[in-house]
């Protein structure tokens, strides 16, 4: 698949370097790539193409939201136009350290960025996934109890669930489970206060959680 | 252990009868004896005695808050004098279901039930635990997976959640992961709308988190 990964974070080279072993098309989209590319700590991903968000999504067929989860909606209004029709697998948190650490989520309860992101993209199949784990356990969830443990994905879009299933799936991921509408985001999205503190507790980021069942 | 568990809904219920089963002297506090004997749909719990929120608490070694969470700061502001200096294993939600199902919680992300309870009860040794899944798997973790699933705890006063943590393991629990102070109960709280989720998707409440890890 074309793939147009937004973000180059830790979670965004993760899975686009990932996905480029895989064999996808990835195209990493940055804002301003010579800038990107000027940073002492840059170097470009393996496989991947370094590109504007726009030059990223043009061509591809699933984009993925790995940016800044405060400044998502920001990102993906710059390419609109470009999104239109398209599947958009969001792994974004919307983790506000404004205040400091622990952070503090900037949208909840009665509303979540994934519905955010959709309600700015009516035209967007948002399929929300991924965003309750490690970027190394997005992508080699094989390294922690032979992947026993469980991915949450939810969207509006049947098709696009699926896609993202596909995709999950190739990464390794068992234990897929589909939480229905992309209202369910409220819930994954919620969990990140109990991950971060588990994170402290634990002393890693290795760590996942399994809906035993 | 003499104790008090508040609340005589299923969780109520179900805790009292087995604590009793497992030779705890419970007192099982409600509102109004006579009034909760009156309901149609009343029996009561074996083993324990029904009382008075103030009669329950009175003698008790530890409390348990198995009052309806939007309600739990009233009952307990009942019995604040009774209540000093004890051990309070909180496993209320604040879910609040004024705007239907799914519900939504009252307090979340900065604060928590927890944290206003102990705010309201400085002198009482609040601890946090239970809370994240159905009363059944409280007190039969072992029905589920050889009880290989987690159970979170987390309190400010350290000996009140070793007391804690030993009633978990004497219900069954394998895996009681301390989150540390009481302001772990965002994340543990926060659980509950994926809670509900997995509730609808899965078609049961027979089902529990587990860190891998």
């Amino acid at each position: 698949m074309r793939i147009a990964v937004l973000g180059t974070g830790v979670a965004g080279r993760t899975v686009a370097g990932r996905l480029a072993e895989l064999g996808h098309d990835v195209r990493h989209g940055t804002r301003d790539p010579a800038a990107t590319r000027g940073r002492e700590d840059w170097s470009d991903v393996p496989g991947t193409t370094l590109a504007t968000f726009a030059d990223a999504v043009a061509d591809a067929d699933l984009v993925v939201n790995a940016s800044n989860g405060m400044a998502s909606l920001e990102v993906l209004a710059t390419v609109a136009e470009q999104l239109a029709g398209k599947v958009l697998l969001d792994l974004a948190n919307p983790l506000d350290f404004s205040q400091g650490f622990p952070p503090s989520l900037s949208v909840s309860n009665t509303d979540s960025l994934a519905e955010q992101i959709q309600r700015a993209h009516p035209d967007v199949r948002v399929v929300k996934a991924l965003n309750t784990m490690n970027a190394g356990l997005m992508v080699h969830p094989e390294t922690l109890a032979d992947a026993d443990h469980t991915v949450f994905v939810c969207g509006d879009d049947e098709g696009a669930k699926a896609t993202v299933t596909a995709l999950l799936h190739e990464l390794g991921h068992t234990d897929v489970l589909d939480l229905g509408g992309l209202d369910g985001a409220r819930g994954t999205e919620m969990v990140l206060p109990l991950w971060v503190r588990l994170m402290q507790q634990l002393g890693t980021v290795h760590f996942q959680l399994k809906v035993v069942r």
